[in-house]
């Protein structure tokens, strides 16, 4: 019925995430709230662990892209799950640090990593450095010098495919900011760098072909090109690298009509790509990662408001007044984003309304979702936003000083901050 | 030459902004960095209480629009020069209250107030609040009530004007979240209610029709809308409103093409159609509010930011990647917003590239500016996007978890932080 495992209604009618019941949990944490199911997160990741072993006898594994939402307790959660963390500046790098996750099991990639960050990557011993370009690769050797020590680097590579999907979110075809083209040679002669860069060791490549795909077609490519590509290093260098990650981009519902990446499916027929073009052009069969972000807490997460002012607009349109907006879920504005919403306490009445929700921040474009169905809602109703667990925190602003929502995770209906509300006084504490 | 007065070159070639040279901010304070001027954000208070004394006959206010950058010490700055201030959350009334402003200089917007805000406002003593809707109405009633004060309000009243913006940033017409339409009835049935409520005192009325708008003709309408309003008003009810808000929207120069709205003839203009339609319906001319934002500090401020890999794809683009992105600037993302960008180095020489600035974020969508001329630039190189003042620091995000830039404000040379740089223990403070 809902986009989501972990959403249910109970015998009261309330929409409930993990067991709890959301009006319960607005009333003793208060609006704007995350909330997060901890059992759908776990699930999620064992999910990708397990079609890895099965389709590919384990010999690969599943790194957290945390920049779809990155705290301490997640990253936490997916380390207990023996994930590894792909992590994007210095931030991430410390919060996964700050939450015990060892640094060998970091991937620390970016267009444009800055020095210090680099330095502070390899300085903690970061696991994996993917290295996008080769003035990086130049400072990153020259930082790894000074320190000694020498820096394992997967090349990020552009493998040439646009997998179709929105245009804003959209990587992996030569047009893009990340990584080295294949057609253009500058892939090949980024290896060749590679290969002579001092304190650099040269794993692997990495690609990364977009976001939030349905098809596992494009996948499928992307697996075939960079075999390819292997092996035609293998061929020009005598170098012949024994990792391979294919990134994430894995669809999730957002919608009830939306038909989700079946990740079993991904898996099952990525690896037999990989075995018959690896056995093609007479390769080894690499060690294989892949970056979930979005698909391990997307739609493990929900965002609660209480409804202000419902204002209808004869022969218009009905505003429905939120407390929050643009400055927690920022994704419609970005991207018109579509998601589900419902009154929290009519969870299984029909939708028999068309609204739009919008955010209190004082700008007309604050807009959470146009035309969309729901049930009855008035003034003090609790709406809940399905599927926000990525990329509603992590990209949330204080704009308007609007103090960013906590979150909270539960569990089997037991709820805890994993995230606390910002304060006012948290808002100004960088003001001189 | 360059989109602001506050910006020029120095002898060795270098952008700087109110005399300070802008390579010598970037290597004292790091990039990427937020620099203001503060004699032209104080060039531009004037500007705007001078035209309301000079045609208006000083009776009326300028009130800044805090959402366009709102920190304690632009806070402190606008209230020197006398300027009031207009907020639109408990956090902008918190930073101004922190600031020392007065709590009867301020101005409460919003749609969407939450409770909690108005008894923060009404215990405060916010000077007006702007009343959005009957639900709000009928809630500030109760809180007025409750804390025993009576509380000035204006109500926010939508003069179907469309100001011919951008879809996002356009407000005013009929199909607005903001306010009651004066077409649909509503309007004068919030005027009855406002009339009757107990301790609510109606002082006038509220109009904002756009934002970055160039041309004064929509403005003049709405001023001859609004006296029509406060005529019928006062033929219908008896009470005749003593203030109107006309709001800002005030276009600035974001490009050298931008022809900005000239502040003097706006005022002289409406100040005309005040006076002549007051005439024409017998009501007193109103005490006149207006509220500019982005033209008190947007083009008082820029960003410098660093250069990192540069990345020439032929026969497609040049991606030069800086040490922000969408983090600190969504405004590209967002409205495809246009900016002037320079070569700090080699700010007088010309522009012969054309280049896509992107940001650092980890998503393609994160560019600040495409196909933009600027001067040759290389790894290493300083570059500044101009205008920034306004919606930058204002809607910036810890996305990625990225640290929020400081805030430098520049005086006659002289250069002190306003808003420090986050740590990385900033970014995690609130995680459990």
């Amino acid at each position: 019925m809902f986009v989501s495992d972990c959403i249910s209604v109970n015998e009261k009618g309330h929409l409930t995430i993990g067991g709890a019941d959301t009006l319960a949990l607005a009333a003793e944490f208060g609006t704007p709230c995350y909330v997060l199911d901890e059992q759908q997160i776990r699930q999620n990741c064992r999910a990708f662990v397990t079609s890895m072993q099965q389709n590919y006898d384990g010999h690969g594994k599943v790194t957290y892209a945390s920049k779809a939402f990155c705290c301490k307790e997640i990253c936490r959660i997916v380390a207990q799950e023996g994930l590894g963390l792909d992590v994007v500046s210095g931030g991430e790098i410390y919060t996964a640090l700050s939450a015990g996750v060892p640094a060998e099991r970091l991937c620390f990639h970016g267009n444009n990593k800055t020095r210090d960050e680099l330095e502070y990557a390899v300085a903690s011993g970061v696991g994996r450095v993917i290295v996008d370009n080769l003035e990086e690769l130049k400072t990153l050797s020259r930082v790894a010098a000074g320190s000694g020590r020498t820096v394992d680097v997967l090349l990020r590579i552009k493998p040439g495919i646009d997998a179709h999907t929105h245009e804003f979110i959209r990587t992996g075809q030569i047009d893009s900011k990340f990584g080295l083209a294949i057609e253009t040679g500058e892939a090949m002669q980024g290896v060749e760098a590679a290969l002579k860069a001092e304190n650099i060791c040269l794993r692997g490549f990495h690609c990364h072909i977009g976001s939030q795909i349905f098809d596992v077609d494009p996948f499928e490519l992307a697996a075939q090109v960079m075999i390819g590509f292997i092996a035609d290093v293998k061929e020009k260098t005598g170098c012949e690298v024994q990792e391979l990650d294919l990134g994430g981009g894995f669809g999730i519902k957002y919608r009830s009509d939306d038909n989700p990446l079946a990740y079993e499916e991904y898996m099952a027929r990525v690896a037999a790509v990989l075995k018959k073009e690896c056995a093609a052009r007479q390769v080894n069969t690499p060690f294989v990662s892949i970056e979930p972000g979005r698909s391990i807490v997307g739609s493990a997460g929900l965002t609660l408001y209480t409804v202000g002012a419902v204002k209808t607009i004869p022969g218009v349109r009905t505003y429905v007044s939120i407390d929050g907006g643009m400055g927690d879920n920022p994704r419609y504005i970005l991207y018109q984003a579509e998601y589900e919403i419902l009154n929290a306490a009519k969870a299984n009445e029909p939708k028999t309304q068309l609204i739009t929700l919008a955010g209190r921040c004082c700008e007309s474009g604050d807009l959470i979702q146009e035309n969309a169905p729901i049930q009855p809602v008035a003034a003090g109703d609790v709406v809940a936003v399905l599927s926000t667990g990525a990329y509603n925190y992590s990209m949330a602003s204080n704009y308007n000083r609007i103090p960013r929502p906590p979150v909270v995770m539960v569990n089997d209906g037991q709820a805890r901050v994993i995230v606390r509300r910002e304060s006012y006084e948290d808002v100004v504490k960088n003001d001189v």
